[in-house]
């Protein structure tokens, strides 16, 4: 039994934000994403597939691993599945993942040593790379701010590896108001700064740090700006303006998290 | 005067990455990417421009300076425009810009405390990233594997923003025996390992260091792996397998550069 021409029509919509939205689900693509989703325990509706590229023994070991979770496996054609992912070549397999319902960000409740918040950044690549690189210095929970280009953006998910299962993600924040709230339950805000701000070397994770990264091109906006705490420099320059946003967020991870 | 379609032909012909190897020449697009190349004083050998869109300060400033420096200015429509770049909404203007002769890298005369090596790196915008955190840090010199993607490819012009301007960098090099070459010189080789390296933290610059960044994906080929001094890991994981090889890079770099 294939699908139905209004399914592959449904399916299709989701390549559209506002289908996305509004189904609370998205579509991801390759053996690798998901595998990733299967072990983060991710919420995998139905996967589809083509079954000539699936003769490799790790695409058989998913395959089996998502008919094992009861997963309803769809057998299609090369057409079909090219027609409801965005790639040029399609990797044999995509799935169809429902958007977990993360609630609101609580501060006061929250006992993370250190949180993300994105603030206002619009290229999908390079939020893709900074969930992956929050995951991999133990980041658990991250915000993101109402104007961040949307999580569920194919190209978000294809560059975070997978990372996005693995992260408690507040979308839609207005981090002004969070960061406020933030701060007065005791929270230290951080947030880098081009030139001026403490040097990082000398920087330590303080134990309930909320950790904004802005925008590279506009930095962030005034309102928020004016309750950071703790302004840091990542040292340099030699000729170019700014570091590019997940670089400066993966350094300060990586001192923040740092044993010295 | 306008172009002529002959010469739009061979303008364009530079969008595969064939020609602009036979031409030792690209293009480059917008405003601020044509800032970049004149500030860093390459060889920039003339500008296509609509006048339309270079009507605002700025832009004018630009059309100046490079006039100031007697760069052929042509303006042309806005259709010949986006005909000669890649991107779907041009931005005013485009520049035609000879590619460095950099000649071979001499490990033993090199005085540089930090050159970076890049090794069958594929993704052009992770590349671009890595030239532009690369000058950030102040290194100068660059060496790019044959493997690696082509440093003039669009995509890794664009993202760099310039940084590629900046820095002297040594196409299709045979990293294996380079690296032999530098060991020899007295240069340590350095390497990040996702695992079982030397903790990140307590690395310091050693004055002639020689780090590769290699491929996520496959890691260091064997040749080049066994040569290597000193292994980096960078703590962490949390879940994904490895960080991406620009975020590496700019921590190694963060770390190896800083002051302790």
């Amino acid at each position: 039994m294939s699908l139905s021409r209004q399914q592959i029509r449904d399916l299709r919509r989701l390549q559209q934000k506002k289908y996305r939205e509004e189904e609370r689900a998205f579509l991801i693509e390759g053996v690798r994403l998901c595998e990733e989703a299967l072990a983060a325990g991710a919420p995998v509706e139905c996967a589809f597939f083509f079954p000539d590229g699936m003769e490799n023994p790790r695409a058989r070991s998913l395959l089996q691993a998502l008919s094992g979770r009861e997963i309803p496996l769809q057998p299609v054609d090369a057409t079909t599945l090219a027609a409801l992912t965005e790639t040029r070549s399609p990797q044999g397999i995509a799935a169809l993942v429902r958007a977990g319902e993360t609630g609101p960000f609580s501060p006061a409740g929250n006992r993370e040593p250190l949180v993300l918040a994105v603030d206002d950044l619009a290229d999908p690549g390079n939020l893709g790379t900074l969930l992956r690189t929050a995951v991999w210095f133990g980041v658990k929970s991250l915000l993101l701010s109402r104007d961040t280009v949307e999580l569920h953006n194919p190209k978000v998910v294809r560059s975070s590896m997978g990372a996005l299962f693995r992260l408690r993600i507040h979308e839609g924040i207005d981090l002004e108001q969070t960061a406020a709230a933030a701060r007065s339950a005791g929270w230290r805000l951080l947030a880098a700064e081009a030139a001026g701000g403490q040097p990082a070397h000398r920087i330590s994770g303080g134990g309930r740090d909320l950790l904004i990264i802005g925008s590279e091109a506009h930095g962030l906006k005034s309102g928020l700006d004016q309750l950071i705490d703790l302004r840091i420099t990542i040292p340099g320059s030699g000729g170019v303006e700014s570091l590019n946003a997940a670089i400066a967020a993966g350094i300060l991870l990586y001192q923040l998290t740092g044993s010295h």
